[in-house]
């Protein structure tokens, strides 16, 4: 019973039947059938025109979203614990060729807009410092909190006054969307995001996540950036299928409420003294002693120690109610 | 009826009950059961130990392997037409951090040691030149003629003598093994390969290909830029399984000998007159009047025009028999 | 009496004047009396509004320039022969993050607009290929002849068209003006150029190039790549100064004149016959077999051997007329 | 009476001299007689056989040498106020394709053992994040504080345990090397230092630092790399001759005295309870209400406000004694 990461989840029955149906010859890269729907099927999904482009992994997503919104003697704000800043292996720094991040701090790994204000404020306006470009938040947090609209769109006003690029990595956007019961729309363009990653592989996909242009002219270079990464795959129409069927009925909202419901449920067992962050999404830190993590994992559960006295548990889309409820009891009993 | 390009193709159906094998929880990224396995099997398969792994194309396999032997400051040789000079967008450029390709010609994008060595001695030994760091070629190659594994290693000489690496980029491996029928290791590490560039998408793989590294040493810095290029997909185990899968059996091979055989009957059909380069392997270029490419058209069959009064054919693992057959008779009827 | 390179002379005593004068405490990069007057000392000398920075060194310049006018994933148009691409060891490729150079043809390292406009037709328009963004030219060329105004601005007009931004080259842009006789502003902004390189140091100045943009604002980021190539000196003012002294009673044109005139006497000496080039600016080449070479060397001259049967003369601000006089009668005398 | 920065001072006679004894025709780029003997008197100088190289800034000498040291994926452990990180507009990941800074901390821009080994734990063994590469420290740091021959040692046996290549920015080398009166080698090469940018700027030289490598091998890219960068100037005679006088007759060590000796004085003056850290080299930070600010100036002293109620005094090889005994007296009258 692993509570490892939704890494490594299986992927949903509905993105295994869109590989199968996209099993037919078309044309290559992002010229067949599949591909050409993306734009149009995600510009309904937010109710604007974006450009929207398949990309295989989240760290590719996030470095090029950053390279569309930084050149390489600018600086990107992000939070100190942000997933670009601790694990990426430096993938915004190649793809922006020597962006430098600037860290922030705030709890739950969410920037506040006087911490955001704070950290542009230290740069001087002179040639020996890069200058902020681009301000990158995590929507659900690396803590597994979520910004609300408002939130968002207090960090989105403070971009358009100072002229910075705003992205969104939304490895987990789907948990934040489902936890808020917002519109699409109010987590990203209508709260000023400029570029979103838009995960799927951690909700259910098979290979693909979509980058998401709510400034879709952002996507021109982009597309050649793509490319130059060696991220034009050859058979692309097997990605695009895995989002189109995801979007379809709502796949994308029904697999993350479903993470988000077993973690509620592990959050409830553990209770207010034993959490470390408030759990908004699919992740649940806690605290529990060398014993109690030992006597977890004794009955069987997996996860990782995320620092002295302290575990992180992920759920997923399939994560095994009974082994959920196991968990919860497993805790409970500790 | 499409001869577009071996990467419109389908996926085998080997790779695709693969990916259905690999769908259970694992671990992420490359820690799961298949990615372990990937090395033995591509050591058993070469005979010699080597350290693979899987790339989700072949133009980030061959610019993290050119990224491996040419340092930023130094230059790559390469025939004119090839894959990395003329269809990745700078990827080698990209990763490689600046290194320049030097262009060499020959016929049927072949390059033979004589025109290798005029083309590094044409390189001044001092710091206002790029050094030739590697030397890169296509088997088959970008026209559909294979290297011999004596052509091989005549080149792998001149590597050896002069200090260089060598890359072999094999998007269609396969298809030259098959037309050779010598041992693998007789194209790569036996006649002086450093790194190849397996390719499996063009030859029925449905997302990956696979580098590997005859120097395993070459492969510890590749690790971390193959995260840096936003390469380490989170569900690595499809990719893995697809490999595995393939190599089971020969699939591999079979797949190839299928999409060679296709091309032969083509060219058997069009004739020495008409064909441009030798046919040895699955990509037959042919001469065609604007008149005729339109019959041909006309009748239903889909090709690139490659130049004024030039077309590309290109066969792959499922071509259809049938559709084989009727283009080969409308070719011979015009 | 060396005859080797315009580099290896002297610093002209305006130049060293300009420095000693210098010598006061001032503020440091470019915020001195110096830096401050160079927009305006160039504006006036081009009859336009430009952007002027002193860069140590012509690469530098070069390099800085084409990163203004071309993308990461962008192609540069050049001669084959030019000093991007064969003296530079790459520094385009590094400032640029991985630009192409693509290679045109044409004698005396000229590219005429049919080479170019062919270069940039040989590039199709889609993701697989970097497409070109920028054209340099080198004027004088690397073999020492001129490029006309009209010649210019016919590739002018090409670009414009092309959308290309559009760089000079100007290592001896003094001996080309030198020999047309015309306005600085007719071989370039009048003429379409976006950025010149505009040399000095083979002219007699000592330690500084200036970067002069035409489009102003083109200048803003190279602010910054300048300092981040770390050529933003500390005591800018001592480069400043001598590009302020050598426009100061033109003496540019002078010291250009100089060489020219001295380049003319040997240009003569040679012959029709002897000449491989015409001789239009301060570089001779000439045919000579092995044991002519080895007279002239006899009689204590020195200079390059260029290829096989081919010698380089270079003549500077400083050559000695006496020493000109004999390299004259020496060639003769052959 | 201006104590903004030793980059505003004059140079010294001895460099200016060497540059009138240099303005002589000889080979051009580092070919010519006085860049030839860098490496000797480096050596000579150090005690050891080291590799020289001059080049034009700090900020390129810093860049070049942690390019040596650390791959593109590698990280930089270095002091939160590092010059490499507050005032180079991103020259390190410039020059290393993207390497990383991790940022320590210690009071005076100084670092301890302690605190580098904690930043290096923190980072984790796997390809999600870059591996530290390298260590740099300042001497004298950013805040005027030197480090001892002990105290770099230490850091050195660190660097050796845990493979870190070493690199000392000596933008203020001279002047903790006199205010140690220890020998050069103590604080470099025999403390574990693998490459030293030696500051001459600062400390009376015209245009010119020098690169000096106590593993000579790790020259030998670096000279691609300074062409590459576009430091490899024409006429770099005149740069190594700078170098060469103010070696000669310890003329370096001369006027890192006097700026020391003038420190010291405003040191003095100011008193414990006014000094913000130990003054050591030539930097004096002290605190000072906007009011005595403003009466500092208003008698003539320029300087720079460094934070809320500080200001940083800089005095330099050339510091008028009057000035300085002036300066030291209007102190002392707040």
């Amino acid at each position: 019973m692993r509570f490892f990461s939704d890494n490594a989840a299986r992927a949903c029955p509905e993105a295994l039947a869109a590989i199968a149906e996209a099993d037919r010859l078309d044309t290559a890269y992002d010229g067949d059938a599949w591909s050409r729907r993306l734009d149009g099927a995600m510009s309904e999904l937010f109710g604007t025109e974006v450009a929207a482009l398949w990309i295989a992994t989240g760290t590719a997503a996030n470095s090029l979203a950053l390279a569309a919104l930084c050149p390489p003697h600018g600086a990107i704000l992000c939070h100190r614990d942000a997933h670009i800043q601790v694990d990426e292996c430096g993938a915004p720094e190649f793809y922006t060729h020597g962006a430098k991040l600037l860290l922030g701090d705030g709890a739950g790994a969410k920037l506040a807009p006087e911490a955001v204000g704070a950290l542009a404020a230290s740069i001087r306006d002179d040639v020996h410092q890069m200058q902020p470009a681009a301000l990158s938040i995590t929507n659900a947090t690396e803590y597994g909190l979520v910004y609300t609209p408002e939130e968002t769109a207090a960090l989105g006003d403070l971009c358009r006054e100072r002229g910075l690029g705003f992205h969104l990595d939304g490895a987990r956007f789907a948990n934040a969307v489902a936890r808020l019961g917002c519109a699409p729309a109010d987590l990203t363009w209508r709260a000023g995001i400029d570029v979103l990653s838009f995960g799927f592989v951690k909700n259910g996909g098979l290979s693909t996540e979509c980058l998401v242009f709510f400034r879709p002219e952002l996507a021109e270079a982009t597309r050649y950036r793509r490319k130059r990464g060696g991220h034009l795959l050859s058979k692309g129409r097997y990605l695009a299928a895995q989002i189109l069927a995801m979007l379809d009925n709502n796949v994308w909202l029904r697999n993350a409420r479903a993470a988000n419901a077993a973690a509620t449920r592990l959050a409830e067992a553990a209770g207010a003294d034993r959490l470390i962050h408030p759990v908004e999404a699919n992740e649940i830190f806690i605290r529990v002693t060398p014993d109690e993590a030992a006597a977890l994992r004794a009955k069987g559960f997996d996860f990782y120690d995320w620092g002295p006295g302290e575990a992180r548990l992920v759920t997923s889309w399939d994560s095994d109610p009974a082994a959920v409820d196991a968990l919860a009891a497993a805790i409970r009993a500790l």
